[in-house]
């Protein structure tokens, strides 16, 4: 039984807690959290503190805090003995480094509060400061799921800086897609079983392998007809700038 | 019964005839190509052409062809009874009009030869030179699926442009996503998980209500440290490009 104490009650921290409170290999012991008005509704379930100083002995201690917050909490729990491990992609490993036993426990995941989420299959990217931590952080991700990952700091915040090209950046052309649709009195429903079966696709193909359209092919006569219908003068600008990179990456 | 013949080869030809073969209330009597040698290993199933004289009558010839090749193929068609309907996006209906009944066929899904279709879901964007040509064109896109629209050459033109976004760009954030893993010597199925979920969120949320990230939050120093990690400059101002383009649009 891996004891826990949680920090934070964003949505990593809630979706920690969620999952990591419901299984028999874990215990959450505490739920720290600098406003307790996000955390007392589940009193009843685990003990919550809002004090540093209260916090138990636990075998981690999970910082699931934003990423300006993570130093300075760092220094406050230096004393502990546990495992102090943060969940951020684009936080060092090394800002823990005052404490004996450190490490990274990162969820490649976009966490909505109101949305449940299957931990089962999300890459859990581990690093820790020795092995014996890493083997503790290690059984933890057993306790969720499979995909379990050795990741440095450094090829960390690589894969951050990605998941914000597939993540972050496609769901604002999805955004725009439904803008164009809007302008067009037309439902953004037509477009979401081509969503699907473009995120489909990649599964079993490479992304290269998968591209098509007029970019690609260089059809002139259908990209100007796109440029036309684009009345918004920023997403036209998108549309030639993505143009120009698919086929300059696919030459 | 209603009688078909397909005319082109591509993916959309292709997905079209295994579907609507399969049919009991289809029969695609005829396939012609320009080039016999890609369907010749379907003559078994069907009668196969490259000629156009020898096309047989049918209620619905469907053109399933480039868009520059419909124009002249149109005019070679204007003798025939059936009606003539293209499956383009961004080719207006008005090009057909010299045949008595016309129309537009468009499914809206990205096509690959190797990957099987399910028609049920995808929508059939339906536009007609006059009622019961619309009538016959719903029957026959009844027969493969429940999701059909009426929709006009501009909305048309339109949904084809915003699908660029959703699929051709989309995919394309998924490639220099990848591009990123490997700089890095991370594996790119890493982000797979997190690509499925982009694209199932906005099934139950609006694009908008899903964004996340930095670039929303204008949080300047995850910002900082991600173009810090772009190494292609290329890739750089895209990510600047789209940042700016999410700050824009989410003001």
């Amino acid at each position: 039984m891996i004891k826990i104490i949680i920090l934070g009650a964003g949505n990593v921290g809630t979706h920690l807690f969620r999952n990591l409170n419901n299984s028999k290999k874990t215990k959450v012991v505490q739920w720290y959290n600098r406003s307790l008005d996000s955390i007392n509704k589940y009193k009843k379930e685990v003990a919550v503190t809002n004090q540093i100083m209260d916090l138990k002995e636990a075998d981690v201690y999970l910082l699931a805090l934003s990423d300006d917050v993570i130093p300075e909490m760092a220094k406050q729990l230096k004393h502990l003995n546990g495992i102090i491990a943060h969940t951020a992609g684009c936080v060092p490993m090394s800002i823990l480094n005052e404490s004996n036993n450190y490490g990274v426990f990162y969820p490649l995941q976009t966490f909505s509060k109101n949305r449940d989420t299957d931990f089962k299959n999300i890459p859990i990217c581990l690093e820790a400061s020795n092995e014996s931590c890493y083997q503790t952080l290690f059984k933890l991700a057993s306790t969720l799921g499979n995909n379990i990952n050795k990741v440095n700091s450094e090829q960390r915040l690589g894969l951050h800086t990605a998941a914000v090209f597939v993540n972050n950046f496609t769901n604002h052309l999805y955004q725009l897609g439904d803008a164009i649709c809007q302008e067009y009195n037309i439902s953004f429903s037509l477009l979401k079983p081509l969503i699907k079966e473009t995120a489909a696709k990649i599964e079993t193909m490479t992304p290269k392998d998968a591209q098509t359209g007029p970019a690609l092919r260089n059809d002139k006569n259908t990209l100007q007809k796109h440029q036309d219908q684009l009345f918004n003068p920023d997403i036209k600008n998108l549309y030639l700038y993505l143009t120009e990179s698919i086929q300059k990456n696919n030459e």
